[in-house]
């Protein structure tokens, strides 16, 4: 098993990365506790909630609750119900809940542990290789109709348990968004990993240890920055790389008809050519752009308007010639912020989605 | 001005008790905001919004929002729409939102601030007696039909200003029940200052320096046990010295139907009696007595049922046989938590009842 600690203002919680985890649970609780409560989703659900429910009722008595997959149950509506469903299981402070899911599941059942009586314990299951990134932080959070993760706290699991068989049973194109944030992870940190994930081909079947080496080193990048900079004052930011043109073309697209990776990698691949520009420096873009393409990641797009990518970059959507803020690379694991013309961000952007489209 | 600091885990802040300080709030601002949301309710809100708004437009952009007055706002759906609200008004994470009213007010504008893009700054401007306790400790939340305060946070304001001018336009039984939390601080801590409020007459106007002396002396003692405990592990507990029974008859009674603080007033007599048997000792029982008396404390328990107050003391409400955990006087100004026999409690309680009603 592998592990990694993770030093937080409220203390300290271990990231564990393994095979079938899931069936030593009870082992690894931080404590004992009286009552137990796991969150999970309908897809989830049926392919891991027994085994989870079976370690646990060894030690706890257990009870569940299962919400729709997608993005809508990270809603009011939905965490308002699960406290009425912990409040009628009998939950106390000294309680546990449990989030077995990926990364909506952690943010809204996070969510409603930090708030459920001031804060009770909970720890991440995270099923997918994107929770690497989400089920590290302390980020958690519901939707409002008006903007992703508006309602949310800073609240730090007691642990994280990730079982990597549970990845096995993800479609292709999770797998291509997870590691997005794995490539993310590679190139933003003074020690990059780059290299060594440019062999990895995703189409065929992933074994365990490579699973469990990639899963590390991505938290392990996760973790230098979210210690230094726990309440994102400064730092933090730079794991937004690829994020302000990949957040905009998830939404320009609608939430689900493109995956947050496979947005990102079209992101990571602008900012690297918006870094090259600015610094008038040379980065593995070819070499990203190559391996993206390999691994099928999608580039469709075509049918985008910039102007309306431009609107939804800059930082006040409002004001009509306002400053568009990009984390870009000095070189290669060396991050910055910068603020950039909005003038400038749409030649670049034009110039940059006509090279996508013709290649 | 009056001022006490209280450290917390995030940092200080000040508690300033003063008059008028409603017309000096812009130089009370711990910083500078761009935006400021003022959250009040229909009561406060024509009394005292209007010199608030007029003072904080000298330095802010300010948008504000006016909820009915009562317990009955503290729900998800107020705290939903007032989400929505501050969205709409533009806050970022670098705006305030005041909190200006009693305790239902900081609750509610406390777990919104503390929620609000992961949390923004918050300031307290309390408006009743009551709310001195309240203010002070970070806690903030609100209500879910199962339970008071299921859902919120621990989340310390920027600053508590709080301008006794406001006191004045109280009705007299929200001045009794603020005043019954200011007599339990005065009990419950190594320097006891009951002494000092034996003389006073609520029945009287009162004096801004009086005011401005006992909420700082409250303060004080709320300061020194939050801080020691500002996550309710151990001695905060204390805090709930008269309010086993209080709760119990608030709930019994109806909330509206009775204050908090008259309710708390009957607990800590019953707790004071109870110490007093329990430890074998003597306690200023019939002082205290006399002055809730004096005062007009309604001690109208006839018509509710020892059974029924019992069953909603007991921590475990559905198990028959389970202990009542109670805080204790050991000497004035020394508590200590003790778990008692229902069937002891009981039997107290029903001497205290007929010993209250006859007297």
């Amino acid at each position: 098993m592998k592990s990694i600690q993770v030093m937080t203002k409220d203390g300290a919680y271990d990231v564990n990365v393994d095979s079938e985890l899931r069936f030593r649970l009870h082992e690894l609780l931080p404590k004992s506790y009286r009552k137990v409560f796991v969150i999970t989703d309908s897809t989830v659900g049926p392919l891991y909630l027994d085994d989870v429910l079976t370690e646990l009722r060894k030690v706890s008595e257990v009870d569940y609750s299962i919400v729709p997959a997608g993005e809508g149950s990270k809603s009011s509506r939905f965490y308002f119900n699960l406290m009425t469903e912990i409040i009628n299981a009998g939950l106390d402070r000294d309680s546990l809940i449990v989030a077995l899911g990926g990364g909506m599941i952690g943010d809204l059942a996070g969510f409603v542990a930090s708030t459920y009586m001031r804060g009770i314990d909970f720890i991440q299951m995270p099923t997918t290789i994107l929770a690497h990134d989400s089920s590290v932080g302390g980020k958690v959070a519901i939707n409002h109709p008006e903007g992703k993760n508006l309602i949310g706290s800073f609240y730090q699991p007691k642990a994280v348990l990730y079982d990597v068989d549970t990845l096995h049973t993800l479609p292709l194109r999770e797998i291509r968004s997870g590691y997005a944030e794995i490539v993310k992870h590679s190139l933003i940190h003074p020690t990059p990993f780059w290299d060594q994930l440019k062999s990895l081909n995703l189409n065929q079947p992933l074994d365990n240890e490579r699973l469990v080496s990639d899963l590390i080193n991505g938290i392990h990048v996760k973790r230098e920055i979210v210690q230094q900079d726990e309440f994102e004052q400064n730092v933090r930011q730079y794991l937004n790389f690829g994020h302000t043109l990949g957040h905009a073309i998830e939404a320009e697209r609608g939430y689900g008809h493109i995956t947050h990776g496979e947005a990102v990698a079209i992101g990571m691949l602008f900012a690297l050519r918006v870094s090259e520009q600015h610094f008038n420096i040379q980065l593995p873009f070819d070499e990203l752009y190559r391996w993206f393409k390999q691994n099928n990641y999608p580039f469709d797009v075509s049918d985008l308007s910039v102007t309306r990518l431009i609107t939804r970059m800059k930082k006040d959507k409002k004001a009509k010639n306002s400053a568009i803020q990009m984390v870009l690379l000095k070189q290669l694991g060396e991050c910055t912020s910068v603020r950039l013309e909005d003038n400038d961000v749409t030649l670049w952007l034009e110039t940059f989605m006509r090279e996508l489209v013709n290649n």
